[in-house]
């Protein structure tokens, strides 16, 4: 399973993934590769992997990214490879990428899951980035401007979680994944040799 | 909305089903007629309608029925009036029907969800059924060997839910709920004023 959440900046997705991944140990976190600096408090190698504009090139060239997008100057790319590994160990895969990325992914791959995580309005979201700092005016007014026109398009993805209450986006986004478990594919896969033996086979 | 839930009989659906929906005072809980005498503890209006086999021929006759269904010589039937006045008021509304009755729903009425609750396994659906009391052994007999062949013809339902741990099962329906009332058209329908005004019109 592959879960792809995306949010305008400023929307409270890191914090409100970070959370819902402590809920969920199984579910690996894609960790993407950027060509940004670190913000305050970012590691390399657990937020992301900051590379070089020229290393960055490199691995586009080698095709070694499963989608990568350019934001206001700076390139964010999820490495093919852990797609790759992660789904031939059957196990789940958190990605968040933005919703450039998201199509690409969608476009490449079967049966993702796409969760759009919304600010309350956009009059709150440029609160929140004003509050946030490090960023300047322009850049303020542009992301919501881009907020803007991502929220409209988004209506492609599957799920939209609104982060207007913290702890009830948590709730949602936590029963979107425990849902898609239930999907009754999936629990046929999980449980067919737990439930009377032979009594899933004839149908499937 | 309409969500549909149907079990093998001895599946525990009925205690899970009053635990989910004390969760959700806002989704109606529709109730059945049926031509089954009523079990201990039952009650006429609230946990089904107990009518007479004339009077519920009647009914048919009278087209008032969303489905009905009969097993083991009773009939069961979803009142027609009730789904009408629901979606014209745009609430949520559960059912708790069979499978032949959800059958019915799904060709008659579009957007249902359907959610199939499993018992661990044939075997403990066997003991819960003598535990319950009140059926001969060969009822339960009949019972288990219906349980297997609705557990393999339910693939078409969306979801399933096992109820091995009654708290997870809990959590799981819970979580379809939830995750439901996340998907895209729903969310648009719910806050398309609150976000930003316009933000919504160009898209939809």
């Amino acid at each position: 399973m592959l879960y792809i959440v995306s949010a305008p900046s400023g929307s409270g997705k890191t914090t409100l993934l970070k959370r819902v991944m402590d809920y969920f140990p199984d579910i690996k976190f894609s960790i993407s590769y950027t060509t940004r600096p670190p913000r305050p408090g970012e590691r390399d190698g657990k937020d992301y992997y900051f590379i070089s504009p020229q290393r960055f090139q490199q691995m586009v060239k080698e095709k070694a990214f499963a989608e990568w997008a350019e934001v206001l100057g700076n390139r964010y790319g999820t490495p093919l490879d852990s797609i790759r590994e992660i789904r031939s160990q059957g196990i789940d895969l958190m990605l968040d990428i933005d919703s450039q990325g998201a199509r690409q992914i969608k476009e490449r791959f079967n049966g993702g899951v796409f969760i759009f995580i919304l600010p309350p309005s956009l009059e709150a979201l440029k609160q929140r980035l004003k509050a946030r700092g490090g960023d300047e005016q322009e850049v303020i007014e542009f992301r919501v401007s881009k907020a803007r026109d991502e929220m409209k398009q988004a209506v492609w993805y599957n799920y939209a979680v609104i982060n207007d209450n913290f702890e009830e986006a948590v709730e949602q986004l936590k029963s979107i994944i425990i849902a898609e478990r239930c999907r009754w594919e999936r629990v046929l896969k999980r449980r067919s040799l737990n439930l009377g033996g032979d009594l899933w086979q004839g149908s499937r």
